[in-house]
């Protein structure tokens, strides 16, 4: 599987692990931030995993044969960027040049925005269920053999969402993913939760079903014996490599000292620190690279899939096309339009936390089972593992109720820093839903994924806008957010309407309209409602259907508040920050719209248990409250 | 310490878990709408907790002595409203008809509406990170022999979120805390995880520290026998009882059948299931008493706070005092003056995850070492003991970096619907942080804290508003959250002046001012440096402190929007949706202000590395940018 040079003998690696201290040290004086000692406890077991077990080819780090190498312990960036100094991507000028400047590429916590960076890190425990995500891909997907190296902090074993990634990668089987955690005891402000304890988190992993091999992470054989180990795909489970290390290891003055997180040496300890490490060293190296494969076959997955009964029919590559008039819940529309995606692109790829019945990505499980993945009761891993699959090239969506989104949202902001494109459904959205009460109600999520760095936000109000929006995400760069709704609600489009991103639909318009109302998904069909209500009062209404909350279709927005000076009503099935209303008033007074009379109907108390009719009514967002608002604001 | 009634018998147990099982398929069949068979697993061992183990007087819920019940797996509020029948304290009229409907308190998920629930659930995982909180409390706070017993589901033991709990009640040695896990093995759509696999799950627990006992979940004998050994509390060790169980037990037609989750049961089908179970019931039973006890001695707590020179000094109860021009940080503000309500008022709690000597909490720590909680990197479990905690009656203030509450946002979420009262600072917001990159700035901050329910959103902009802010904090109700900036910035305010929440400062004006500039924190410096440029060009520029960002200052916004010809500038170190110029927007367009000309300058790109200043500029929101704004839109 690798290339057949010999390997790097000890001595290199030895001193690589010494440069590999040094420029850590170097890059982060330099800059005059920066987590050096975080960076020399790991320094032994990079120098050993690039030297002798990262198969990666260096010129090409997109090849599909390359394995994975991600900082988990993203604050960790000096050691990763001297790494990249010693495989000679990154020059010695770059690196102290470079680093943690304004413009330069070489971040305070890695990203992206290299090559050889598969994810953003730098909020801890996401490296970890990314990596997961990766190697998903790897041996459910791709099929290749290569394997996704996860550096881990001590800190970062105290997040709940570690312990998601191991259970998903040992319920998946993931033998080709390796975590390397780095035990050094010290977290920023003193010991850690278990500190050097390596027996108790030996505990945990293999309770988790992980295979772990603990090490003295300074001790370069018994690392490479470990790594050999642990590289050993033959079995069923992910391996962890437990490393009891020394933070800031290889300068006695700061070892296994506390006040030292987070920060550069002081030039005058820099010095002495290099010149006890032998100096500055310019080591090129290159470990093994990866042969060329080719993808094998699709391996069993432990049945996740409720038994359905076979139709015998092949997935039909047409967009499901609904009437004018006919019933069908939005997340319904939502199942149905993957389906057809998932049998014109073999690349999409659907993951859903427990709830696929409900969010109706079940029609894609059945259709498609080796291309969907259960990540159960987990919305983290299951935004990460979206997350990791995407960056194998991959078009995920992740589905959850909206409410849950809540649970992964710095999972989704840092996909944003990532830049990867993630397609994300919230079903269940609102007060509409009704019975189940304010836990299951998403009041937040229009707020939440509209202050997502370059997000689009969807909100369809039937079953043809849904499919056709379904359509657009699977093409849309960045994080994109469906909204749909749990009831049926009737349709209001013919099949095949276009619906553009960034676009708006004027559903009911005149020549003397004396007020708009503004609505998107159940808000709309009362808006519509409310608008039959004014029309047997003559007053005439405008209605838009905002079916894209971000961005927001100003245009349209400002011309309707032009024609009927200025009087707008927005109702939303939301809290009144920071969602539908927000962008209509963001849009309004971004085009310096005047003579504006705008009324905002929201969910502004606390909801409790009802029908959603009524929840609709008490939350003054229904057909008779928009009437009402209209009738007032329109001086009738 | 229970009083000396014999305990209830165990046929009379039996009943009463029949009657819990009939109770729970009629309220849900009733409703129309529930979780009648996940109620039905958890049947018998609720009937042997209330009868013989849970310490609680029905007719005063908030006696401090009682021991506590958390649904974790809110969705057997069927199960849960049962007992509170089975009590006495809920009619049968009321679960028949009150059950999920419009206006009544037994809503779909339990929430703190009814006397005897202490935090709302239905977002799975979160009852038990609360009862590790109500837990602490109950060790170290109140430090009465009460016990936290929470019944889990299992589905939620995927969370993340539930190890961070297991994890820390271990560390923190809570044999106060018992988790009752409902091992059903059936999830929503299908076989959890882990099914029936309880050796595994063992394992897990006992890794995490827990101990473990396993049981038959229907032997009523060997559930006592279990819930004995569970709360003998001398032992240093959190209890779990991982039950073995049967999702529907008691009604053979839908007994450990997929398909029958959130389903209620039809009314043929409940017929005949209450008639298998013998027929309506109407036992009212109580368990045991609590009796009265007094606080015991502070116990050692594991050492979490870093070693610091004691000054020999007590803290003083005044307010720390910053003069105008001085440099202070508000992160060092927020420690400082955390120090001095901590002097006055021995019910402040504070906690932080892990980063205290970033964001300053450690003053407080080192002055109150028995009111301080470290809960180091598990932003999740951070938010849910401070919840917990907060149900007990302390005021809690809880800590990180501002961008890591992202993680624990739908903890917040509910811990709106709980109605508890949670004071939240985060620290190092936006890209003033600089060189760290954009994984560690907040920029969707304001949004998210602006669309919790009931909220109160502060942004201070020196120490002396820092200071009033806090001390607002600690009498605040709701969620309340205030965001603090990395760097020192010069005074603007004398000592003691006063900062009313939902007011704001007009920090700069005249009579002929031309254009309004809004800041907020690190912003509000800007704009007042962008007024003296503007002010050697001969522009007049009004400057506002928009300290308190939820809620808004529209009175002073208006009438400035009005004295200044409709021209406001907003500059925001945030995303441009949701925070700061959305807040002025909502408040400008509520009022109908008319000849508006709003300008809003925001963080619009991806950020990378970079000193404060850079990033300021580069994002187009500092003095210059503001300036050149302001110039724009009053037509220099």
């Amino acid at each position: 599987m690798t290339t057949t040079e010999p390997a790097v003998d000890f001595g290199t690696v030895a001193a690589l692990a010494a440069q590999l201290r040094v420029d850590s040290i170097r890059s982060s004086t330099s800059a005059g931030s920066g987590h050096p000692t975080s960076s020399m406890s790991a320094a032994d077991l990079l120098a050993v995993l690039i030297t002798r077990h990262l198969r990666y080819d260096w010129d090409q780090p997109h090849s599909p044969v390359n394995d994975h190498l991600i900082f988990s312990k993203g604050h960790a960036s000096p050691l990763l960027y001297s790494v990249f100094k010693a495989t000679g991507v990154v020059s010695d000028e770059e690196l102290l040049n470079g680093y943690r400047r304004f413009g330069q590429r070489l971040e305070g916590h890695p990203t992206p925005v290299l090559p050889w960076v598969d994810v953003a890190t730098g909020s801890l425990g996401q490296g970890l269920p990314d990596g997961v995500g990766v190697a998903l891909a790897g041996k459910y997907l791709d099929r290749l053999p290569y394997r996704v190296w996860v550096l881990c902090g001590d800190s970062e074993l105290a997040e709940g969402s570690i312990w998601e990634a191991v259970d998903k990668a040992s319920y998946y089987q993931l033998s080709n993913l390796i975590a390397i955690a780095d035990i050094n005891r010290l977290g920023q402000r003193g010991e850690t939760d278990l500190g050097w304890n390596l027996e108790e988190y030996a505990r945990r992993f293999a309770a988790f079903g992980a295979r772990v091999l603990t090490v003295d992470g300074h001790d370069l054989a018994a690392i490479d014996q470990a790594m050999t180990a642990a590289a050993d795909t033959s079995g069923g489970q992910p391996a962890v490599i437990l490393a009891r290390t020394i933070k800031g290891s290889g300068f006695p003055e700061v070892e296994n000292e506390d006040g030292w997180h987070g920060k550069p040496l002081p030039r005058d300890m820099a010095e002495r620190a290099i010149a006890g490490l032998g100096g500055v060293r310019g080591i090129v190296v290159r470990g093994p690279r990866p042969e060329p494969a080719q993808p094998g076959p699709v391996p069993e997955k432990p049945t996740t899939v409720a038994p359905q009964p076979d139709t015998g029919s092949t997935p039909s590559v047409e967009p499901p096309r609904y009437e004018v008039g006919q019933k069908v819940a939005t997340r319904k529309a939502y199942g149905d339009a993957l389906v057809a995606l998932g049998a014109r692109d073999d690349r999409i790829v659907v993951l859903d936390g427990e709830v696929s019945n409900s969010t109706y990505a079940s029609e894609f499980a059945h259709a498609f089972p080796d291309r969907y993945f259960e990540m159960f009761i987990a919305e983290q891993q299951l935004v990460a593992a979206a997350t990791g699959i995407a960056v194998r090239g991959y078009r995920t969506f992740a589905s959850t109720f909206a409410a849950f989104f809540t649970r992964a949202c710095d999972f989704i902001r840092m996909a944003a820093i990532s830049g990867v494109d993630l397609r994300l459904s919230g079903s269940h959205a609102g007060v509409e839903i009704g019975a189940d009460g304010p836990s299951q109600m998403a009041l937040e999520d229009l707020a939440i994924m509209r202050a997502v760095h370059g997000s689009t936000v969807l909100y369809p109000s039937d079953g043809t806008s849904t499919v056709a929006l379904v359509e657009a995400m699977a093409g849309l760069p960045g994080i994109s957010y469906l909204r749909t709704t749990r009831g049926g609600y009737a349709g209001l489009y013919p099949a095949g309407e276009s619906f553009p991103v960034g676009g708006s639909k004027l559903v009911r318009s005149g020549e003397n309209d004396q007020v708009t109302l503004v609505g998107a998904g159940v808000t709309l069909h009362e808006a519509l409602r409310a608008a039959e209500i004014l029309h047997t009062e003559g007053i005439a209404a405008r209605v838009i259907d905002c079916y894209c909350v971000k961005p927001v279709d100003t245009q349209t927005l400002a011309s309707a508040a032009e024609a009927t000076g200025g009087r707008v009503v927005v109702a939303e099935d939301h809290h009144p920050e920071g969602g539908l209303g927000s962008a209509v008033a963001d849009a309004l007074l971004a085009v310096g719209q005047q003579n504006l009379h705008v009324t905002h109907l929201a969910v502004r108390e606390m909801p409790g248990s009802g029908s959603g009719e009524e929840l609709l009514a008490w939350a003054g967002i229904d057909a008779d409250h928009i009437a009402a608002a209209a009738r007032k604001v329109a001086g009738g």
